[in-house]
């Protein structure tokens, strides 16, 4: 008899293991920040003595999402831009609010709101990108939430930081402050091709090598973006990159809607990964991404929200759903990203982009305990066939119940543990009424 | 003062009139089945005494959705067919499975399931196309669900009906049988061009005119449809019903993601409408539907989420969701379907298609009291600048809280009322445990 911290009984496990095992009537035992073991629930009594034993009878129990890129912080502009493409969307509204509003108290606040959606929804790691990381790195150790820091560079100044050195400078900086952390860990974000030059590019590259770090980028968000740096430039956007030595398997490229054959070809030897992010594009009509053309050449595609602003929210479980279904009814092939693969998208390839996936993404003793439950009793979810169809297809994000980060538990019965619902609430409700006048 | 029967006061009221008026801390006044007056929460007092007086502060009221197509019966088959495309969907699995199990008993809980599952998303009316339609009316009558039933004509048998003439007097006994429901009516429902004949459809569109009935249709479901049609032929589908006199303003072509531009204009001058299906056109990869072109032409577009087999949910939050991300990523134009538009679509859009927007699909006084409150409070809808973007974009079904369909409530704080929650989830278990052997 082994004494643990905690066992969950489920009437399913669905592990996303390499064989996409799904164990019925298994239990998960956790013990400290570690899955300790998986076995059937029948079993648990004669080998572990739980200090809290929870009976999920009708649920799944899955990997955490990784929502692979986001900018947390801006859940406080949610719903202030709609309907834009995303140049207009960008600098007649986004940037102008940003410019006005984004300090420190405003990243405080919007990335505490972010976080406490996203534990609710079920992801247990973010990638974040955004300005004053130094205070989102805070906040996620504060509600615990497992993330990945951008440390964000551009060629123009923002409230945070003046010159690319600078935001060099304080990357540096915010990396040495995260480096004993479990839970937070950095990596660069040079913003995207069109707002970063050579120099600065080769910069970060530098620091990459240097710290061995991955690296974040925007890339080929749209045909338009690609077709202007055509025209600048004379090469395409992933092509001056690759000259820069940026394309490697650190290397995460977000959103890439338009890449031709050499182009997939390019990132699937170089083993790089790419964050699709299917509700953003939708929305600002930015393109699609070839989500299962990508999968067929074995690039390593993560799912991400993106920011709340054009999305607009940060929820996993829904953004899965339409990059199955984006990806099956864009290519014109039924059987593209099936429900099994959709889950792995959003599970164990974000861990594997983030350089993760030996410590989270999947239900595995030895890895960390980042995992949620999942209530599949509701009507909308009977009969049930296939647990793994029900959650992909069928399910929302409410039937989320419980959330372990690290074996620490942050959602318990639908409750927030780690941040008060209430004050989260009434602080975006005094921030929606400062903005709300520039709108 | 007026004796009424239920006042309910809430933060929003999202009319979805012609103006598209969004009313703050307004009260909408129900007495008997209709909508009797929408006036500011603070006058209730004054004018009016009700029996029941309910109070949702942060709330918005909405007309309740209305699925213009669906195969509500098909619920317990859901999950049971995943990544498969339309012609494999239907051959390998769906007409095998309805096939050996479809009868009197399955349309009765599967429409039972299904009609509670839509109630819970806030939808007040569907319109049904499946065999058994004559129990299917029972089921929406016993339920209270505001119900077009489909009388369904094949050229092939089903346990139903042996022949298009068998289907017809069915058809015809159906439309006696209800004739004098306020809440369920029929209309007729030919399955698609390629299991239907001229004979048969000239025989429907008699009917049609003998009884003033509308016309409901699956047509242009997928490229391969026009083609094979064309092949057979020599004319598209949609050109062999206009010459057989069905293109009308009582016409409702179902899915149509294959459209030319003479197409669109022909369904613009007969003032047909369009019941666009979003999800299972992406998860069948048949096509997607020029949405965005059609309501250019003036073409009345609605959304239905055909069957749970093919979605898997009947969840118009979602499918109106899927139509405004789906319409502006496909066109590369974000500013397409607009958020009150996307409302319009899965509201007074589809009142419109059925022929009863004198009488639903908005809230005027005068018309049924066919709707929903949606609380909008959580943490994932905040901060607030519009309500209508937070409905569209950010919530998720379970904030619906309140359904009333022609003044009766049908849920009430997210309780069922009209059917036991917890045996009709014990029915679907049933069902699951007969049919899983076969899958």
């Amino acid at each position: 008899m082994q004494h643990v911290d905690t066992v969950i009984d489920a009437r399913w496990v669905v592990t996303v293991d390499p064989l996409n095992s799904v164990l019925e009537r298994h239990s998960v035992v956790i013990s400290g920040d570690k899955i300790q073991d998986i076995l059937p629930s029948g079993e648990i009594e004669q080998n572990y003595f739980a200090a809290q034993h929870l009976r999920r009878t009708d649920h799944a129990i899955i990997p955490g999402f990784i929502n692979a890129h986001t900018h947390a912080a801006m859940s406080l502009l949610r719903g202030a831009a709609e309907d834009k493409p995303l140049f207009s969307w960008l600098n007649d509204v986004v940037w102008p609010l940003e410019q006005k509003w984004v300090d420190d108290e405003f990243v405080e606040d919007g990335t505490k709101l972010a976080i406490a959606e996203m534990i609710q929804s079920g992801t247990t790691c973010m990638n974040d990108m955004y300005l004053y990381p130094e205070i989102s790195g805070k906040v996620a150790e504060q509600l615990h939430m497992r993330t990945r820091l951008g440390m964000v560079v551009l060629d123009f100044p923002t409230s945070w930081a003046k010159s690319a050195d600078e935001y060099l400078a304080k990357g540096q900086a915010l990396f040495e402050q995260f480096e004993g952390s479990d839970l937070v860990s950095t990596m660069l974000a040079p913003h995207a091709p069109y707002t970063v030059s050579d120099q600065t590019i080769e910069k970060v590259m530098q620091l990459a090598t240097d710290e061995d770090l991955g690296v974040h980028m925007h890339l080929h968000e749209t045909e338009q973006e690609v077709e202007s740096a055509v025209q600048e430039t004379g090469i395409r956007p992933i092509e001056r990159l690759h000259r820069l030595g940026a394309i490697n398997s650190k290397f995460i490229a977000v959103h890439v809607t338009a890449l031709n054959e050499e182009e997939i070809s390019l990132l699937s030897e170089s083993n790089s990964s790419v964050a699709h992010c299917p509700k953003s594009n939708l929305k600002l009509a930015s393109g699609v991404c070839s989500t299962g053309e990508l999968l067929r050449h074995n690039v390593n595609v993560a799912i991400g929200t993106d920011s709340a602003v054009s999305n607009n929210s940060l929820n996993m479980l829904e953004e899965l759903r339409f990059a199955t279904l984006l990806a099956k009814g864009f290519s014109g092939d039924a059987s593209q990203v099936p429900v099994h693969e959709a889950l792995r998208l959003a599970t164990i390839n974000g861990a594997k982009c983030l350089g993760l996936d030996t410590v989270t993404g999947s239900l595995e003793p030895g890895k960390f305990a980042d995992l949620s439950t999942i209530d599949l009793s509701e009507i909308h979810c009977r009969p049930l066939y296939d647990p793994v169809a029900q959650i992909v297809h069928s399910a929302s994000r409410n039937q989320i119940t419980d959330v372990f980060i690290g074996g620490k538990p942050v959602l318990q019965d639908r409750e927030l543990l780690t941040i008060d619902e209430k004050e989260c609430i009434e602080t975006a409700n005094r921030w929606q009424h400062r903005i709300a006048a520039d709108l």
